[in-house]
């Protein structure tokens, strides 16, 4: 771990069937989480089609702009995966058959069911280093600061952990959470007042609707400790001198 | 109604608790299932942090390529909503009180509810158009193709009605789903077939796995029907030739 570097992440989700609301994108969420467990702060966020020059154009930025890129979707067989491909011309890399990948998949299926849909899945750029899938056997691949990793949340979710020596986090980010029994506008002064004299945390402020009654959630985020701790009081001496009531803290 | 144009939109999703991971964004899939029914498609979603100059630079360059602009969230009364601020910003337009909206909030609390938190509520863009609030009182706002809506599920929902007639959308983009009982790698080339003496419709394949069977939905969109009947027909025939059980159609 680098621990004075803040790095930072991208996360492109590429397909049709999220910008079309058919699908709810989970992965997001997925991604974000586990980056900062292990200090790497997701940035941006973008949803594309499954077109090929928006893929290398979008994925030919993010990767300049931000330590690491996660990819999700468009790696399994069928036409509209077009992502392993897009990623080859994104960085001027030959598109071929990776062996390791022809030979894991070739062991993971059953004599003759290693078929031509299912060969498709081992096309990637030359010398990818290849992200092992303990769910469905078809790799995910990364090459320089881009990990590409399939669409399907469960699948995704089972390849993270496989992933964790290959990134280099900065301090893990941590984050404290205060819920009151008021509304946003009651504190915002106040909250504000916090914020100004605590720079290097960042509060967030987000009312809740829980068992029909009102409430905000403050988040106060921080790679220290010791700040989260200073603002977190005084954030609990205006509230209790205001004589709201704290849900959760 | 223009029913030749193609009509598109971005939408952003302004929020830190969004690309933390601490919240899931939903309301992408409520927005653009909304825009598809009027004929409006999502090409582009992006979420940022509640930084000015990132939420001015990246609302100047949607605006610019799309037909509309969606941004949700940071319109509220606290300090990091600062999305009409940014707006105001990034068309060099003045930030000040918003009268109309001063009206509808005053009428909506009680004497002495409109506190200061509150008032924060109505400043806006000079001349902003207003968009009707009708679960919780305070308003978003357009200014020229941008739309600024909360990030509230529930609030951001209810006022979707309310823009109807300010979006002008192209012909509805039509869609429709056959679910097999099959592998995508099954079926991986003669999709291929289909879309390709197809190219006036768009063939995702999406992979499920319900009630502990895995199946494959393909969904056709196009804004013709009769575009999406003939490719229907292409698919029925060779599912009917594999012998592939249809679940859906």
């Amino acid at each position: 771990m680098n621990k004075n570097k803040k790095v930072n992440a991208a996360i492109l989700i590429i397909g049709n069937e999220i910008l079309s609301g058919r699908t709810q994108d989970t992965n997001t969420t997925t991604i974000a989480l586990w980056l900062n467990s292990i200090g790497v702060k997701v940035q941006e966020v973008r949803v594309i089609p499954d077109i090929e020059n928006i893929i290398i154009e979008t994925v030919n930025h993010l990767r300049k702009v931000n330590d690491y890129v996660f990819t999700t979707g468009g790696i399994g067989p069928t036409h509209d995966d077009i992502t392993a491909q897009s990623i080859s011309k994104a960085f001027n890399i030959k598109y071929e058959i990776h062996k390791e990948a022809f030979g894991i998949l070739e062991a993971y299926y059953k004599p003759g069911e290693f078929n031509e849909g299912r060969q498709k899945m081992v096309w990637m750029p030359e010398n990818a280093n290849l992200i092992l899938n303990p769910t469905s056997g078809a790799p995910g691949f990364n090459i320089e600061n881009v990990f590409c990793l399939p669409g399907v949340p469960s699948i995704l979710k089972s390849m993270l952990g496989g992933l964790k020596n290959s990134i280099v986090g900065g301090e893990p980010i941590l984050s404290h959470t205060i819920s009151l029994r008021t509304v946003e506008s009651e504190i915002a002064n106040s909250l504000t007042q916090v914020q100004d004299s605590n720079k290097d945390v960042e509060i967030g402020s987000y009312p809740f609707f829980q068992a029909g009654k009102l409430g905000v959630s403050i988040v106060i985020r921080s790679e220290k400790q010791s700040s989260i701790n200073k603002c977190s009081d005084q954030i609990l001496k205006f509230v209790n001198e205001m004589k709201i009531k704290v849900v959760e803290r």
